[in-house]
């Protein structure tokens, strides 16, 4: 296959301080189809959730926790040789800490997953296996949507945006050792800090970002994908009518293209609906950002970062 | 990287009757940026061309000859050893025929290509360098279009389909050679005959497709991405406006999802331009389409296939 | 109030075969409200239905007959006192036949209608009060649109288009009595004979249209408003979804300018959802389309008329 | 005709500090077309311009003068006589101050205008006569849209929004002689003092709007009517690659339910671009805001006013 690798984002944990108010964000706000419920190791209720696009069993699973933010992000790799193969490489980087395997079926209807901690503090987890249970249209002769849609509806969860501190040892692990380009770039010092960062590792303009920020661990959004600016407008007027806490826009990205939304879930962490972007190649030239467009580059038409976009996290 | 192998489609160089009409044509209606022009080896003119959000040199060939038609497509793959390895996997396949090898500079900035003929008649190139002379935004601090579009402005040349008649042996060299994934098929014969392949080598939802049909190299139609819906529209009133034969559409197609609008350059060669789709990814189930409900996957509203898409081609 | 004498057409009744597989076509598929259903006095079972962005009781009737067609379109107008003019001043015109008064309360929560047939066969009414029952998002610090909205969801009720013989009548009888402007003509003969006529009492493109056409009261199509381009195409979507019969599009009217699609209730009625148009006003110069550009005038991006255009109707 | 008495906003004259910059605004950022210049009485230089879709010979004058702000606005009504009772029943009312016959040919191509001041302090003007030059698209077999649109190609000039104290005089004047009619309203002290007043003289959610503030005569925006949502985002673009001084947006009003971005021409002056909206009639019940979601109203999005919208004005 041409795509090898890593493939994609394929799961995101988030932590929320109750749950069902929680899953009736995710679920009747945001769209999200609840897939099944179960308990994690340690006895705290765990949800099950995926787009209408998504073939494989879930990719966001909501964990009740006495503080929000991200547990884990897991990356669906193309093979079980490329998952040992990436995480011996990760041990051998010296990058990485707190390296374990998790045993199959701790998500249902997955494999083992290789669990570590990258240098911003964030835990990222690899796999190769998940059932794929299939989407909502089916695949034979499937309709381009399916019925009964709620919410904003978005196809699938898309990526997430981090903030951390090691941003140099997190780009040098997701580049040199998972095979991650650098779409995008923001950079200050005249060019000689980067200070963001926006890897792909297949042809989105991004599947994670790192923003640099003197903290550890720390996540600043989780985005789910829509189909055009018609669909940003109608999640916009979804959150004032349920009176959901709007961050900003609509507006679009200077970075990626992409076209956008920001708003909280109930516990205070951050998402993201876009549409948008542009296909991206391993070969394509870096897009760089300077901080002093950094205000475009995150919010192209107010041109100037609102002081949450910087301050508020989980 | 995670993107390996084949990358996108590179080129395509298209045969047309007169060049002059040709090019209003394609800068002035479709609104690509000419690049430059030469004479090919025989010394027939050429034209070179690109989309505003390319980043190499060019990706559009028309080359004036006394038949309408595809001369070939390129195919860039991400290095010289993968352009040797796929070379030699292409000759050892016993799949290609008239295979040679290109110099470098026969296409203006771009390295040695090797040609092959594959079993449906077609001509394919791979090669492994084009100089990257930029997008037409930039990758400083870029906005997300360009001044002065043109046209329909789309952003890439991105596919084509083909019509030709041992799709068994074409599928069989793209996908156990080059590397290629089936996103979506239609069958016929209660699924014992395949009589359409969607292939992707990276995450679009189809980089090239072939119908069988029994003919040797034939085009059906070569396409460019446009951003949405609203720009589907756009092109339409502007195929009417400026008198262009209209073949279908604007319309969805079921296989892919994509929103489109088809019309023939004053050769007779069929365009599209489109937009939507979905992220493909190897792993994803393939969709299968069968003859019955083939007008549906080829035109979603009209849910019959027209004369013409069967019978007109070039 | 400038706006005067006839508001907006109000309400169509439509022959429908079958009430129930009707009501779900006008209810589940174009997503008009059911408001309540009676007996009209002959016995024949009605269904009383709106669009969500209506106020006043109802727009559509559905009546239970041998034969599909349009039973009559009725006119708001601004006040019993042009109530008691107009229909004085029609009764005076010599142009209509058949006139008679319809009690209040002959269509729920609606005041007594003037009944008259037009030179080309039509049936029209004219009516001061119907009881402003409510939109669906209220008056009061409303939210753009409701929720719960199903299949196309149109605002309202908004046109029909009409065949008949007389037309010259027709056109003195809406202008010359009814207050009516002329938006846009279809002529042939050089401009000699008018073939068709686009008819506005307020600011909408057209609130009426007639074709000259060798026959008596015949519905072309009965049409309801969509916001925008990208709800065209979700309607086309749920067009095949819901296996509806296709007539055509989406495309869009040269005349007008709308954005548009065609297709058929289960009785062979056809109906239409578009969105677009412009602001009509009285001062505003006749747009104007020559008989051998009407193809481009119905159908802007297949510059010809279908056969079915002409001779399906009900 | 059903549209009687006042017809629409037929001109806004803004008073703009340089004319080469505010002209490069209004027609390469904006897009409006040139008509002429000339000279006003006092021998300040004027500019007349006009939407690609505007019949009559022009809609917006700017005039160069010391101060920021608006002139005046002109309403053009259907007749000779309609001016004539209009201009007597204006004088009649006691409502109006300052009133005064401007010459025909004061305004290239216009009749005779009678102007008053209002009571919250702007001047009024109306008139029955301007050439109808023609729109871009012309009368005849026309395209839905011309070429060589620029910037943000708004169809036409559509409101403004106005401040000043007096609001229940003006609301009186325009609701009571010059027959507009409420479509929307904001209140305070529980729906006992009008804060704000949306008004109509046709089918337009609004053709002029005013809020209560404690100052005369002042300008809160120009807005121009835009096709849709898409356009918008366009228009947010441009204002950005353009580097004009960005109000607000894209966001949604609450009022009126508009798509709308709001920016500053070089003067100062706020201008809107929007789409949208919904057709109003005299008899739809009047949608009434209370002041505790006023935010809500205005941003429909961000749900609370920003203090720019209510301290910057010209």
């Amino acid at each position: 296959m041409a795509i090898t690798g890593v493939l994609r984002p394929g799961h995101v944990c988030i932590r929320v301080l109750e749950l069902e108010p929680a899953v009736r964000h995710y679920v009747d706000t945001i769209g999200l189809t609840e897939v099944m419920r179960d308990k994690a190791a340690d006895g705290s209720p765990r949800v099950f959730l995926k787009g209408w696009d998504e073939s494989d069993h879930h990719s966001v699973v909501l964990r009740e926790a006495d503080e929000s933010g991200m547990d884990y992000m897991g990356w669906k790799v193309d093979s079980d040789a490329t998952l040992e193969k990436l995480s011996a490489d990760v041990k051998a980087s010296g990058l990485a800490t707190e390296m374990s395997w998790i045993d199959a079926g701790e998500h249902p209807k997955t494999g083992k997953r290789f669990r570590f901690t990258i240098p911003t503090g964030h835990v990222m987890e690899l796999y190769a296996y998940r059932e794929a249970t299939g989407c909502a249209t089916g695949y034979r002769n499937p309709d381009p949507w399916p019925d009964d849609l709620k919410g904003m509806a978005p196809r699938s969860f898309d990526h997430c945006l981090l903030y951390g501190d090691d941003l140099d040892g997190t780009y040098k692990l997701f580049t040199e050792v998972l095979g991650f380009g650098l779409s995008e770039q923001v950079v200050a010092d005249d060019g000689k800090l980067m200070i963001g960062a926006f890897l792909s590792c297949a042809n989105k303009a991004h599947d994670v970002a790192f923003i640099r920020q003197p903290v550890k661990n720390k996540l600043h959004h989780v985005s789910f994908l829509l189909d055009n600016w018609g669909e940003v407008l109608k999640a916009a007027d979804i959150i004032s009518k349920r009176r959901v806490s709007l961050d900003i826009g609509p507006t679009r990205h200077g970075i990626t293209r992409g076209e956008t939304v920001y708003f909280f879930d109930p516990s205070g962490n951050r998402n993201e609906v876009f549409s948008g972007g542009y296909t991206w190649y391993p070969d394509k030239p870096v897009i760089t950002w300077t901080d002093d467009q950094l205000g475009t580059g995150i919010f192209y038409h107010d041109r100037k970062l609102n002081e949450k976009f910087l301050s508020v996290f989980t």
